[in-house]
């Protein structure tokens, strides 16, 4: 491969604007060739801004064609399993949204799609990129604050996604919590052993009548010992919560909310400052850029993507587990989940 | 009864302390006549730092005493239940620390004394009158926030007591996380329902040794439907680790922690600020002032206390069903341990 | 003018290629028709990045261009005057960078072009756009903190600039204070009076040798009676500290220093947190966008820019009223200068 | 002297109610032991409630007594010189509060007397007591920023004292001011040089017709260099506003406003905290707790205060500096004042 590492984007909907844009202008070595998407005008609007020459609405025509080295797919959850065998045989490097699919069956034939040809596949936990969260990684790393015992996600949306998508999205713990899941793996490098979930529908009762929940907590023992609790809300009017933390022997390391401006009043009745910023494309930003670089590194050097398809496919595990475990209210282990 | 409470404090150790001192100099409109402690030494030392005139070897010339109105029962755990009852005979109303007892039919047998001879009894459960904490009980009360959705408490103490301590406690959930499980019925102004716990030896493998954790994440669902996560270690290097917060449908409200002084430092390397306060004492001493203040107030005003007789069965049930939710590994009911 | 504002670009240094990328990516109906710079290569390749169309080394090639609605002068200081006539007298909108000129006689002469051919111009003072800042604002023209009775603001660099910059930059209080000048007009919405100013070389001998300070703290009197000080130092270690505050009978309100990222760490001697942002780029970098943003709109709309002409020229008369204090050890009110 | 230090308060009002109070319970190894007041029922309800066995109307009494070691001037300002001079004879050692006296030749003369007598007099700036200041301190000492190059204290007061008051005090520099005066000495390390000052009424019009000003910022040029700015503020309505920075060269240090309580409240406009400290005696209960140990310390060690008899007299030399400064709009020369 030239030194310029050629990216075709499938989809052009709203993740994959972002990461057209930033494969575009923020990541340097890299060039956007070709950009597909079945609603053709969408893709041509999003080539223009981004300077990308060639729009297909057929994205087979990107895996077949010389001028891209690897695919970004950004399309909908239901295409990704499908689109990363097809993109492993047409021997393009991968990079996918989260989650690689709803169903196990899918997600292991696109994994050995994968293995067989030797591509690299990177999936989108964009989290993992954060400057906040990598510092926190490093604080366990380096022995900074001990061994890890316990970890702490509280991880909370601005407001719920429409139900149209609510129907298709695997429900809230294979769309949402999965990165939490991700996250805790990715703080305290160990894996789970067993899920305990509450949840319930407090925010809107139309979510629990397509058999989804809109709030839940949930208890991860990991397999060194360490404790782990992730809450989610699909609502948070104060903006998009976003905060992790890890206690261990020696301190803890946590993230802090990022607010809109850095202006504080103070008045006689106390002092206020702005709400949280209120979308992801705000707060992970930066994490779109850092991940897309990490991705054409690990491309360019054969290096493994810090996410990869074992990540992707644990994840689901663990909302797998999740949803067994608040269907049954009890605790449930992976290993019950994984066949 | 005169405009001036008469209080008899039973137990000079170091709970015993910060009652005396507190109702001594802190809470206006007492007076603390009698003090008494086995070790009578320790009881003659806190009384002459005190201004406290009487003091006696054994409580029960408090209990017979015409110069006093209420005692404050500070001596150990398994003489609590059989103070309570014997002062509610003698018609002395009762400031008692925190639990009760550790056994069901104890804490009964005293509630019934207490209820029978119609005295006022509170339980120290500190935490709910510190200032912070009743700041977040208003945000609820005053529909701030909205409804109540989950409450989220981080309690961890800054080191483990002695393991001879750790084994007439009741363990973690009867001694440490029983102010956590009163603190989030407190702040919700909820009952709980069902608890699932989580909990392990990390910190000490000899308080494992003696049949209790020192580690624990729990999960509570309470009846109107909030969910509720507690987690608990006996050793946070960094300080006296207490946050707690409600997240609702129109905000959130929380504790910060306190640090040890308000300067900051700025390098090339970064800022750094102290280490968080160290002890319950620092943490909670206005607590404790507050927590005078509203007996003394009760008593006179006849009053209900706010925490009272029943905040203090509920907390051990809620311990007890952490316990064998921790033994089964399974969530249990509140109504599985009430009997 | 048709929708679309085609600006060409005067110079490709540093703040050059600030502009050059905002005005091509970040703000909407503006395009970067040409650019302009004696260095060529640094031109053409700034140009590549962002996709400007047109490439010359003589910037007078832009003002006799059909293809140019506005300019843009990046160029070194002293010649933004010159430029300012000539781009006024071309009819071309003018965007140019702090400051006008150092010498009074310069901008003079420049702003009675500007006014007598009717053309926008606006001087690039970016802190007026930066959104603490004009929260800040907002909460004096609000009223929610009363009538401004001091201003206070903390500005000081992360490392001095060379030496041969410092030489022909006009000195600390033309060169760096000249934006906190003009920020405290923003604030407080009120025009200077007399200036103090006590500054020498604590950072940098080198820095006395040519003739200026590296650190100042300057008082200054407002017309309807606000105090202001402001201090500056060409060496914070820590990174670039940009604080202000208004102080006004129903309150204060003021900015933040930000930080490089969002994540703490809490150990057994306390918290830490990174530096601060290093650089006025990572800091301002929103508020350049702002800026070109307002420019677009300004000469579209034909509205008077928030910084303009008169902001432009009265900022170096602080400056030039500083320089006379600081020399003559006595106060120094603005007629002074004036001539 | 045997290891009790023995004290006689004089003056039973606000400030003497402050000391008597931390004495007689605060502090270890201090009885107070006698107590004075013209008001002789103010005197006797401080005495009941802290322990103290004697009242007496006339303070000579107290000098004259075998059971006083020390004593601790808390009368009205224009008695200090008198008292400390009698005191000092009398071979009493002395706690005198600021300022010693508005008048240098008073100042001279006590100051003589007690070094004739050998006496230790500790000046009463408590906020050289306070944490936070002493951490700031302890940062220029340890090198840990470096050598220091600015000041800056923002100081404000949250309301007007009675205008009563403002006529007897000496004015905003000797009153107020001089509080922060000693601050920037004891933080800096350093001897002023030369004072500007801007001041004038913003508050009240009241204040000024009684030839005061009620707002002032004032420009310090110390010794080795540094340059230190204050500000000053009769009333901010938001609480008393009391920070500090020292900026060096490897970083810097400061001490932040603390706030009623540490409950956060965010909702969908923005986060709310409560108010800083509104009162002295909030803000600085432990700094006055910390003087009184350090002073019975230098009494029974001999040690010299940090705040002694020279703090007094220069700090008083700066308030005149600064109203000759403000006076004759220039800035103005210690040594000018110092006659």
């Amino acid at each position: 491969m030239s030194s310029l590492l050629r990216v075709g984007v499938i989809g052009a909907g709203r993740i994959g604007k972002v990461h057209a844009r930033t494969l575009s202008s923020g990541v340097p070595g890299v060039e956007v060739t070709m950009l597909s998407d079945v609603v053709e005008d969408a893709a041509k609007s999003l080539a223009a801004d981004c300077g990308i020459k060639t729009v297909v609405a057929d994205y087979h025509e990107i895996l077949k064609s010389k001028d891209v080295d690897a695919v970004a797919i950004c399309s909908s959850t239901d295409t990704h399993a499908t689109i990363i065998e097809e993109a492993a045989n047409a021997g393009k490097h991968i990079f996918c949204e989260k989650p690689i699919a709803l169903e196990l069956a899918k997600i292991d034939q696109a994994l050995a799609a994968v293995e067989k040809n030797k591509v690299i596949l990177m999936v989108g936990f964009n989290r993992r990129y954060d400057l906040g969260n990598r510092k926190v990684r490093e604080a366990v790393t380096s022995g900074a604050i001990g061994t890890p015992e316990m970890c702490i996600i509280n991880s909370r949306d601005p407001a719920p996604p429409p139900l149209a998508y609510v129907k298709v999205s695997g429900g809230l713990f294979l769309d949402m919590m999965i990165h939490d899941f991700d996250l805790a793996r990715f703080l305290l490098g160990d894996e789970p052993e067993e899920v305990f979930a509450y949840g319930n529908c407090q925010v809107d009762p139309e979510i629990g009548k397509v058999g989804d929940v809109d709030t839940a907590i949930v208890s991860i023992k990991f397999k060194k010992g360490a404790l782990c609790h992730i809450d989610n809300s699909r609502r948070a009017v104060y903006g998009y919560d976003q905060r992790a933390e890890v206690f261990g022997s020696k301190g803890h390391a946590f993230t802090k909310n990022m607010h809109d401006h850095n202006a504080v009043i103070g008045r006689v009745d106390g002092y206020s400052e702005p709400p949280i910023y209120n979308f992801f494309m705000e707060r992970y930003m930066p994490a779109y850029e850092e991940e897309g670089k990490v991705f054409a590194e690990c491309v360019k050097s054969g290096k493994t993507p810090p996410s990869g398809g074992y990540d992707g496919r644990i994840s689901v595990l663990m909302g797998y587990a999740a949803i067994k475990s608040l269907k049954e209210n009890r605790p449930v282990r992976i290993e019950e989940v994984d066949k």
